[in-house]
């Protein structure tokens, strides 16, 4: 399909109509309205600001979301800021409001089908001088409004379509993908959305995006985040990487999907198909094809936000794959899941090993009186000289399956994260191979598992 | 026990004793008239000469080898030399002599107990001219015996009764091990027994003796025997290594056998306790107490001379550990055996794998329309991309079980070397755990396999 096509019929799909825009419009309209005129009631010093891509155009049919800043002078102190920005809110949603928690408390409540959110923040000059990184949002607003043309904008959509496509949209650690402002950056920097595609399919870990030219040596910006796989510099706040959440994974999606995607343009980038949902007995089928020993642990998840949780759900799963490895049980792949409880699941290309395990000795130059009288009661075999010339024992491994690894990992409770580790020592349960199907009475773990079972790029879904 | 006294004892159950020693003289003396008679009968100008550990009375009182060189001139040709020195040899040994074959054919014989053989050869007179390898036997002869006092011949004794007991002596390639030479070499270097384990005990690999000072930079005899764990460099022909034949793991069992002689002196060393003879219900216990996959190839082994069935042997089972690693089955351990019939044995860690198998894509700076294509057919899940950032499939395992794997490469034919390949094309078995007790009916076998399970350096066996 040719390209030009293939993106005007997308963003007649994907663009707000005249009266979702209205209705909209309408909304912020008087919430902003209502945010002042509480702040007078209440004797606030502050004043409400629309940010976000409501604020831009740039939000996309499926976004429901009306951002709006509770803008208090920097003298306030914080706790003051804390209180009283809460009590704006509360005027404005009324019992509605749900107290949720960023850097500063903040309300948030579906109104006319919207997701609004009420955010107490600092109205600081110097983006470099904020107090806390909700009080950036401002200036972030500020750049992209004074620069982003209504064709731009739009842009923007595809831009923010296609990673929504791909399934690499949004900077929240679940996800650890592409912001909205990142999608915009990017979109402003290469004047198009073609333009972003046709660069990012060139580009290697490690690329610096610097809009403003804050570093005239490249090289100087790659040391500063050196690791983080994508460097777009904050025309705001040069020291800080607008991409940082992106992770090499995502990163590598984004860009063997720019590649495919010029090669062979089609809608499916934007709007793939979804992964199907299998009920237990072609799941139960499947697991039994693949071969291999599935464990998961499900455990009730800790009250904490999503972007607490997925970190430390992804640092307790790294620790099992390690302590897994170190036992010598090759992992073929893993991931976490969290919703009702929460899952940790592990796929192991063997789930028993033998009794018999090998223990090398140090090199030639190095006495061997501790490592020989360590072994030499418990051995099966030993010492004995390999080909290499390294002394070995053949001892007996004391864990002989993967779930022995698995427990007492769980049990010794170090690298889970703070809150996972808690909430496992307080009830866990293992599952392995079929006893998984059981969690699929949840249709999301079955979808989760589904989704685990036939993965796949979204745009090479049969 | 002090070390002095344990040497005085250990020689006098090695030393021949006078009785023993009149045996072999009248004997030699015997043989080598014989030769020099049947020499003029025959027309033949050649000469006998007494060669090896018998000629330098530094035989051990089991050793009872006779090795008689006939010796030719060089204006000889070579056609002439093998056969009218086979001539020679028969009309000593008459029907009892075997023919053999080294570079030259030569006869074999026992006679009053004594392994004989008459060996023709080149008289040459400077020894980095020489023709064959034989040639060179008569120069070791004459080094040796010119420097080798009586007393120096004892510690030959001691060092080369060490080697035994620790289950490295001889420099054939089933062995891999330490010759009567180099034993006899080190001993003239290091001027006793005791100086060479106190030495050796801090052996590196690429350590250079060099007698002669042939070499007064040692990193220049090192770079030409790269590669090689000892280099003793040969004073009769300093182009040669004398511990050519010395393999790693020989290398390091020695090296070890003298620092754990001079912690803990014992007649250990010199006198080990011999591996068990398990039956068949030990046996078997003792496969499944180990719980890993056995598998053994069994054959009827090609008609060559061991040091040509040898290297073959272990080429095969090299072969046949990297086709099994490379397939996905973590191999423990291996050994090779052959008497009446051949076997390689392979032990796996885990002997079936699941039916899923990842496959890796290439780095993100490389298209994947190649790879994509290739496996997008008959994929279980892909392709998607990994925490590392490299695209992968998940496809179906094509040799799911070891027994696959072996199959196929015997099959295949490749790298099993010339003899052996062939041998295993006319016929061959796979055994796999318990049916490998079958072929424990063979005693020498059976042998093999306890020795194999309960490996163990000889001066640790309990």
């Amino acid at each position: 399909m040719e390209l030009e096509q293939l993106c005007k019929e997308v963003l007649e799909r994907i663009k707000p109509s005249p009266a979702e825009r209205e209705r909209l419009e309408s909304l912020t309209k008087k919430l902003l309205a209502r945010v002042n005129r509480a702040c007078k009631k209440l004797g606030v010093p502050a004043r409400g600001v629309l940010v976000g891509s409501a604020a831009r155009g740039t939000w996309l049919r499926f976004e429901r979301d009306i951002d709006i800043f509770i803008l208090f002078p920097e003298e306030v102190p914080r706790e003051e800021l804390e209180r009283r920005g809460l009590e704006v809110a509360r005027e404005v949603m009324g019992e509605r409001g749900k107290e949720q928690y960023a850097e500063h408390p903040y309300l948030s409540a579906e109104l006319e089908g919207f997701q609004v959110d009420l955010v107490p923040c600092y109205d600081i000059e110097d983006p470099s001088k904020i107090k806390s990184a909700v009080d950036r949002t401002p200036h972030h607003n500020r750049y992209i409004r004074s620069r982003l043309t209504p064709e731009l904008a739009e842009q923007v959509l595809l831009l923010k379509q296609f990673m929504h496509g791909v399934g690499i949209y949004g900077a929240e650690l679940r996800v650890r993908g592409f912001s909205g402002y990142l999608c915009e950056l990017l979109t402003l920097y290469h004047g198009s959305f073609l333009g972003v595609i046709g660069s990012a399919k060139g580009w290697r870990p490690g690329v610096v995006v610097d809009l403003e030219g804050a570093y005239p040596d490249p090289s100087e910006a790659r040391g500063l985040f050196r690791g983080e796989p994508l460097v777009v510099i904050d025309p705001v706040d040069s020291n800080r990487n607008a991409a940082a959440a992106v992770s090499m994974q995502n990163f590598a999606i984004f860009v063997r999907a720019c590649q495919d995607f010029l090669r062979k343009p089609s809608p499916r980038f934007f709007f793939p198909r979804l992964p199907p949902l299998w009920g237990p007995r072609r799941l139960e089928e499947e697991l039994k094809r693949r071969g291999t020993t599935l464990l998961c642990i499900s455990f009730t998840p800790p009250k904490v936000v999503p972007d607490i949780l997925y970190p430390q759900l992804r640092k307790a799963e790294r620790t099992l794959r390690s302590k897994l490895e170190r036992a010598g049980f090759g992992v073929l792949r893993s991931d976490v899941w969290s919703n009702g409880f929460a899952a940790l699941l592990l796929e192991l290309s063997v789930g028993r090993l033998p009794r018999v395990e090998p223990r090398l000795g140090p090199p030639i130059s190095v006495g061997v009186g501790g490592f020989v009288d360590k072994h030499r009661e418990k051995k099966i075999a030993g010492p004995f000289v390999d080909e290499s010339g390294r002394l070995r024992f053949e001892v007996e491994r004391k864990l002989r399956t993967a779930k022995q690894v698995v427990k007492l990992t769980l049990l010794e409770g170090h690298g889970l994260g703070k809150h996972v580790a808690e909430s496992i020592s307080q009830g866990h349960t293992i599952y392995q191979g079929r006893q998984i199907l059981k969690l699929c009475r949840d249709e999301g773990f079955a979808r989760f598992l589904t989704e685990y079972l036939t993965r796949c790029l979204p745009w090479y879904r049969g």
